[in-house]
């Protein structure tokens, strides 16, 4: 008895109900061989009394305990743990583990990623000041028009049927309104089974990847590309060849070349905005790039992350909208356009294509959050997004021309930079400093940068950074690009 | 001139400007082959007199295209298109492509999946009688509550980070919150460093299967077992062998027998409520597994999809809380308890385990909606979780009872089950009806409900069906059930 009061420890300040408190901890011992098949355990009335608690509290543990099938009673013979229970050697415990240990590791091996990890996510202080990799200003965002139009779809009977199970395309309704702005705004001449709704651009990369890529398939990217992007491809099983990236964008020269030699499955562009490098892909490029993917029969991946943010002229219609083919992936994405933590996405594609990824979704996570769809299909419906992105784009011309301004007059020829046409970063070099060792000592007086590491690939080390523009207001822009200069 | 008026047709009442049309007409022209390289464009006083559109528009739309690359215009001699496009062969387009076609087909190969697909998602007229797979009724989610939650963190200055990039984790709030409600609830003596937030259930699954499996891997699920697992298991190339299900849950003998013949690596098993059949593991078979899985190092998937619905006790503690030696993946999910549509589920393992996954699903989607991880963590922290869970279960035992209730009296032996302990469906066996036919005749007098293929493995036709009650309240029920009375 005297054991039964050392194993079993009641808080009656805890959450958890005393009786099963006690459930708990005699599963426990039962697991541990401590209290083995077929033991007798004490009356109710005798284990109430040593734990100084209400007999009731006991017989509800035991009521239990039967129910889960761990005790038995017998008729005038009492309780007993039941008599099939494998044989468990008991475990000698330290006397930490007595509060019932979780393991530390997996006893089985995982294999890690064989072909490199992403780096850790970090979430800086958001009081600090922060020159992030060109995301938008999540002080801006039409939040709470959103969260009206959510409660709003969500008591409308109209809309009942997204409560429960849906399409892993998205739901209809805002394929049907996304196609329709896409059409008006970006030249697709599309329909809503053209369009299926992602969590972000990243799932459409990767969806694409997987459906498209096996082991030792040929994919091309830029040097430099979007990281997160190579990766992914890299985790197929896939080979990844390099093209260079110039001025205006990867060299289709050099893919025309590789395709020559070698059999191309899938090429990833941002022929908009290049990611690291926020560079423009002319007419010829684009028109030359669909010629060789029609000729040689490769996928395209148009990776358009962030089309409305443009600030010379009109953003640049998708190559999509060239595509006679039916060569390209068109992949987009809303995180820029509302808060990156909302993640709703899109893919555009001949409809085979979206037929065949739908059900790879179906395995990934079924669908997405069907009142958040509707919700972001009246905001496009009702005009927020359009006049949201034009306010903003406005506020980021001037945010982009400020800090390109900054970057000119307080570090001069520290720095090398073009101004982008787009985007929300300004692809800058650092001339005479390891950018490494600018980043920590900007982060030791208050300034968190990049250190450029991850637009590096194995080849080369650029030395440079996306220096993000359009989350800092004017004021804090002076802030930073002066902690900047105090580093070089 | 007349060629110009032909191919640019103007729409007024579109919701594209009118210069962007004209922009987008010229372009596709371009692409076309139709407006050669070099080609000389009419003035923009001439060109707007034949579209019959203001000249400013016309000189929009050329400013439009030089921005874009796509003309030049030179000094004293007019406006060209750019000289270095790429040779196109004009093409000859059908009347009906004028109006910028968009390809139907993929040009380049899709490998449809090699081990079957998904079945199709349909979603039926919410107003049409349903008896489901066995989902919560979505009237009784507290909807409006968390509607609440969500607006009020949205706007509290201590989650704005949030709003941001966040961990693939999950959000580090309802990674704390959760692990706390499952420590007290579930026993289970885990830190939020053990859990990972998922988009439910599936994910778990999917990235739990993509870390762990690679092609040839053997993997043991129950004959039958929920197929959409199954499925994810075999898209990785793994092995699948099936061991029987009675009435206490898969067979661990055969399970012991697999693990003398071949390398294990994998198992996925539903002790709680065994899917399809809703059977409950006891104790004994349960601590034979996890010393199977101790033995012979293999994984465990432990889906408790519907941990809270149990109705004769208690919901039986998880496997995992007995696990010592890190075999068991435990993967539940919040679709039950609130709407399936909204899509939050969690994974607890081990630490390497959340490291190595939550790297893998930096790939996938990124990370999770925060907000609503927030709101979600709200709704447990003011207990709204909890008090739903209580006021649910009372209805859908009370449902259970009334639906076995009319299957006993309306159907007869017609029909054979087991009254289930817990879930919200009734594995029900069609003695002398082949189900497919009942669910056709079922669907031609307005109820809607599973023709039993699904459940079936390539081995065995079960003429079964899961029954879901819980979405139907009782005079549904009625309904229902005389409906199918009427098709046996």
């Amino acid at each position: 008895m005297f054991a039964f009061k050392n194993f079993i420890q009641i808080d009656k300040g805890a959450d958890t109900a005393i009786y099963l408190q006690v459930v708990n901890a005699l599963i426990q011992q039962i697991r541990r061989g401590q209290l083995r098949s077929g033991s007798k355990l004490p009356g109710s009335r005798e284990l109430a009394e040593v734990l100084a608690v209400h007999r009731k509290t006991i017989v509800a543990a035991y009521d239990e305990l039967m129910a889960q099938g761990w005790i038995e009673m017998l008729p005038r013979k009492g309780t007993f743990v039941v008599q099939d229970l494998p044989e468990i050697k008991p475990k000698k415990l330290k006397q930490s583990e007595l509060g019932m240990p979780y393991p530390a590791q997996t006893i089985f091996a995982i294999q890690e990623n064989r072909v490199g990890s992403f780096p850790a996510a970090v979430i800086p202080d958001p009081k600090a000041l922060i020159i992030n990799d060109g995301f938008p200003d999540t002080r801006l965002v039409p939040n709470e028009l959103l969260l009206r139009e959510l409660r709003s779809v969500s008591r409308q009977a109209a809309f009942r049927k997204y409560h429960m199970y849906g399409n892993p395309e998205g739901t209809d309704y805002l394929r049907e309104t996304l196609s329709g702005f896409l059409r008006e705004t970006r030249g697709l001449p599309i329909s809503a089974a053209n369009v299926m709704i992602t969590r972000g651009a990243q799932m459409g990369i990767y969806l694409t990847a997987q459906l498209l890529l096996k082991p030792g398939d040929q994919v091309i990217v830029g040097e430099s590309s979007y990281f997160a992007a190579t990766l992914i491809c890299q985790q197929t099983g896939a080979h990844i060849n390099r093209v260079p990236v110039d001025e205006f964008g990867i060299d289709v020269d050099a893919v025309e070349q590789l395709c020559k030699k070698k059999r191309i499955r899938l090429l990833y562009v941002i022929p908009h905005h290049h990611h690291p490098t926020t560079v423009t892909m002319p007419p010829e490029r684009r028109i030359r790039l669909l010629e060789l993917a029609a000729t040689y029969k490769f996928a395209i991946i148009e990776d358009d992350y962030d089309y409305d943010f443009h600030y010379t002229s009109n953003p640049i219609q998708p190559m999509t909208s060239l595509d006679h083919h039916g060569s390209v992936i068109y992949i987009g994405t809303l995180s820029k356009t509302l808060v990156p933590a909302i993640r709703v996405g899109f893919i555009v594609a001949p409809e085979n294509f979206i037929r065949a990824v739908a059900n790879l979704r179906m395995a990934i996570d079924r669908q997405g959050d069907s009142m958040m769809e509707i919700a972001i299909a009246e905001l496009y419906r009702n005009g927020t997004i359009s006049r949201h992105i034009r306010k903003v784009v406005n506020l980021y011309r001037e945010r982009r021309d400020h800090f390109c301004s900054l970057l000119t007059d307080r570090l001069g020829d520290r720095v090398s930079f073009k101004l982008p046409d787009g985007g929300m970063a300004v692809w800058t070099k650092f001339n005479d400093s390891d950018l490494r060792q600018v980043s920590a000592k900007a982060a030791q007086k208050g300034l968190i940068m990049s250190d450029g590491q991850r637009y590096n690939t194995g080849a080369t080390n650029y030395n440079s950074a996306r220096l993000g523009f359009a989350s800092l207001n004017l004021n804090e822009q002076d802030r930073a690009i002066e902690i900047m200069a105090g580093c070089l």
